[in-house]
């Protein structure tokens, strides 16, 4: 946290139409949140910490995004496309408001982190008027490149105009800038469209700042974090590189991941200690895993409590408002949604369990099925603590089973039961001694 | 599409010992599909595109694959193993009928493409009698090596033949060749076996073309695409490849691969537009999804059609002839089979359509089953639009439930089901006060 | 196997603080066996091979660990952690009992394998004293530089004391060493803790050695054969290496493994001919697969064994106790758990089937579950060969099902069937003519 305040302007105008979707490309997610969600994450915080969000002008979707995340962003339209300093201007009013650190990131560069951006603002502390970020390109080809004189940028050389001599420079632009926010105003107003394309670049701003007396600087950061998303494949490698860092995160904290390769985590996911996450497991958001909790293979999380010592799956589906208590356990092909299940709770095979909540103890036998819904609303299910539901029981919503109740195999619940009761709905068994003998030489004369 | 003649000689007489097994090399499945299979894709295809497979003496199998996938080729039999040239001349007939362009490609190399044979054939149009597919290899050890003058090819030299200069010549043979079609068998003819094992190598080929006064010349591609498989970890390698290649192309057409690494596809695959899908899919043969339809995690799907807008998974199979109409929804731990779900249709949970129709936004419960075995024959079952089958339902087939009928959790329907009806099969809930109380406390005294 | 006779030290007493865990280090899991395990399979076995294995003094379950491993191994504890050469005379009593070969291993370092042993102890048949083992380090930085002269190993050199001649050495130390079983204490002894640390370090063995005119050799292996593990991380990264290596003997041995990066392997896993297993699988301890026999995507086993031919999955899960005989099929979603599958049963779908045995060629349908808990036992279930059980029923145990039994579809079976008897428990279909449609438009009216 600096004393210094900060407007960060992150440009979301883009139109993506190489991603070849509806969806406007800030909003694609990585690691179960929208590119911009991690743009604005890595963002300064805090008091005096002010974000703008540039949008493009059929881009509600994107406001609401940004207002979703930060309720006190400003969002700005960017009418026309006129390039990166038109855009940034966009945001004059909030520049305008004032502030000691004035940060341009881009809502399609979703890996660069706080450390990234705490770093870009230090020079400005120390009287420089402008920290670019730069790169080591492993291929330059097409990057504007920074040219230095000793420890200050001079200025930046597009592909297009650079010397033989400057096309060998890796050092490259990576588009994120810091400017000193009290003379921003006056460098972007001095930002011509004297060029090919008519356009407003902030490149420029290095040789203006230099006219005007001022330093530039240049803080170098690697490659990867500033990747820009264009295309469904750089999608995909900045979900992989964000993934990477989740899960060395993860197993930093003493998770055990035995293929971290394998399990997918979202940025919000948190852990207790002594988790361990076995192979091909899916994680979405708002996911916590509680202290010594067993994920097992085949297991799809969106939005669930996992209590301590809490097993799940193999082949488990937490949906939306799940909650396991201490030590409770839901095995395989069992889906859960909107259901709280009390510590100890067992729902070992074949179940759905859904809009309830189940108390300690109870055990729930494969293949229940909680019928929440009667084909025009949902209805809960509440089962007593310590309850026994039979195998192949239908629990028709709305229903209570008592505490301690034991609901007999195969039952269909439509009516309450009582506490410490026995509740069963079947016929008595029929067997016929020898009709399938019969049945099966029938059938076997007339087998298709 | 060349206005030239060509004639595609594949071999595929290998035993392929070192796979370990006893299906046939060239019937090894990448993607979906055989590698003879990925080889005839490739071939030249259309009016004047003729195809010939050399198969071992005890191939049947390898015949058969090759008539189903072009019911046009011809089918030559290598009785004896004496080299490859003796191998393409198992199709001398074929030769003979004349061909602007001879290609001889093998059946263990899958990875090759269109784009290489078409690269191949140009320089015979040119007037060479030869073109010969090259790579650099990383470790040339093994291959015969590529010799040039200028740009003509003047031998191929194997490893054991070659001067250490020679050696090291990274410029391999593919093995791949494209020949002129009208010169070819007198060249063929011309090839000896005066070598320490006694066989005929096409290799020759490129001596006999000089003495001949005829070009050869060097067609190069990549090390990946010509890679031939002889052993299981090279089948894994090549499907890795191919694999690579389809999520990449798939990707490029804007469907969306959250962790593309964990998707695999078939070669027939295709997508709409806006098309998500989650990590962990498994896409086999036969398989096309429509605009806009999301494939959650855990999805296994062969042979089937998803509409526009529809769901799947995560946990979901579906298998040979299923449908998916315009958002319809197929949810986890469900198979379906042979089953046409209409617009609409949701199947949410832990279910089994197997051998069904199921009319228009008809809502299945979880747990219901089509009963369409009966230990002898498979049977039918038919949903009307907007019935609503309630949980942990066997409806056993011959069976046709009725447009908007409503079916009572825990059923067995054994008889047809009225439009507008409300069916059910079930006994009263009976509940005795006390009476868990009672037997848990016998069980306690007696418990194991 | 050699006629000298050996004596293995296993130092197995670090605390692994790092691994942010309670579980002793050497007993984290990789490929299903703890890494001591690992080490162990390693050491050398049979007659006159004695192993000896150091444990901190907490370390019970590490004591336990080795005794299950090795029944005859000693077990010493180290009281307090003074170095290396401190820990490996913890095992004193053993040393002085005299072998020809001392090693001394560790146990967290499970990459090791059985020909680095055989080839570290060579050199002492032949008269040397010490055999260091050393790898070719990508970046030496921290290891200790092994000094020679000629074939020699004169000295072990530490980081801190190295020239900068020294530091440019890439051989460096394992820690694995052999020793002349007759000379080692004689050695041992005379290692001071005359260092920064006030600590016996091994390494000074070598040059302890020296002195006294013995011969020390280095025997080199790969740095990936020798990596320690201190953190998850290195958990993750040893578990990746040995999945490779299970993966590519699996693949030699004729396994087709479509995608074998997707592919976990126990350590013991065993395999006929001609398996396949497709992407997507993970297999616990105690898993062998019969020739033949094809596990599909998204399989979970442990403790299982499948017959010849026999099918699973996709998306089942094989618990410990689970045999399928030959032929047998498990499908999607069903559980097996301490249940013998004889020849040619069926198991199509969305089962549970535990503590139980099923004749051969019996066929089981959709939702069978086998009740075998009742809130308080387990009970066993009998199904004998032939039979048909219906969708949807559930098996209640103990219960003993005939021969060609038929169960009807629903029921709940709490009484034995007959062989050849056909058993149901079902109330009469009720079918209510427009009642749906009053029913949906009841609703509707008070629909939420």
């Amino acid at each position: 946290m600096t004393a210094r305040s900060s407007l960060t302007i992150v440009l979301a105008a883009g139109e993506g139409t190489r991603m070849r979707t509806s969806l406007p490309k800030v909003l694609h997610p990585i690691a179960s949140e929208s590119l911009l969600a991690h743009v604005l994450a890595a963002a300064p915080k805090g008091d005096g910490a002010r974000i703008a969000v540039v949008v493009g002008p059929e881009h509600s979707a994107v406001e609401k995004e940004a207002r979703r995340l930060r309720s006190d962003a400003d969002i700005f339209v960017q009418r026309e496309r006129l390039g990166t300093a038109h855009a940034v201007l966009a945001a004059r009013e909030a520049i305008a408001r004032g502030a000691d650190d004035l940060l341009v990131a881009f809502g399609d560069t979703p890996l660069i982190t706080a450390e990234t951006f705490a770093r870009l603002r230090a020079p400005l502390a120390k009287g420089a008027a402008l920290a670019v970020l730069g790169f080591r390109a492993a291929d330059p080809t097409g990057y504007g490149r920074l040219l230095l004189e000793g420890s200050k940028l001079v200025a930046i050389r597009e592909q297009a105009d650079a010397s033989e001599a400057e096309r060998a420079i890796t050092l490259c632009n990576a588009g994120v800038m810091a400017m000193d926010g009290h003379r921003a105003l006056a460098i972007l107003d001095k930002i011509g469209n004297a060029n090919s394309k008519g356009e407003y670049y902030l490149v420029d701003a290095v040789a203006i700042a230099r006219e005007q007396g001022l330093d530039a600087v240049v803080i170098e950061t690697s490659e990867d974090e500033v990747r820009g998303i264009n295309t469904k494949a750089q999608l995909a490698q900045a979900e992989a590189v964000m993934q990477t860092r989740l899960r060395r995160a993860a197993m930093e904290a003493g998770v055990t991941l035995i293929a971290p390769e394998t399990v997918y985590l979202a940025a919000d996911t948190t852990f207790g200690r002594d988790v361990t996450i076995e192979p091909f497991v899916v994680i979405g958001p708002g996911v916590s895993i509680g202290d010594g909790a067993v994920v097992h293979s085949f297991s799809h999380i969106v939005q669930s409590k996992l209590g301590r010592n809490s097993l799940l799956g193999p082949f488990a589906r937490l949906r939306p408002g799940t909650s396991l208590g201490d030590g409770a356990k839901i095995g395989n092909f069992v889906e859960a949604k909107a259901a709280v299940l009390e510590p100890g709770v067992k729902v070992n095979h074949l179940s759905y369990i859904g809009d309830a909540h189940v108390g300690a103890n109870a055990n729930i036998g494969a293949g229940t099925i909680t019928c929440n819904y009667d084909g025009f609303n949902k209805h809960k299910t509440r089962i007593g603590e310590g309850a026994f539901i039979g195998t192949n029981t239908s629990l028709v919503a709305p229903i209570n089973i008592g505490a301690r109740a034991y609901i007999g195999s195969g039952s269909v619940i439509t009516r309450d039961v009582p506490d410490d009761a026995l509740a069963l709905e079947r016929s008595p068994q029929t067997t016929k001694e020898g009709a399938a003998a019969r049945f099966r030489s029938a059938k076997s004369r007339h087998k298709k």
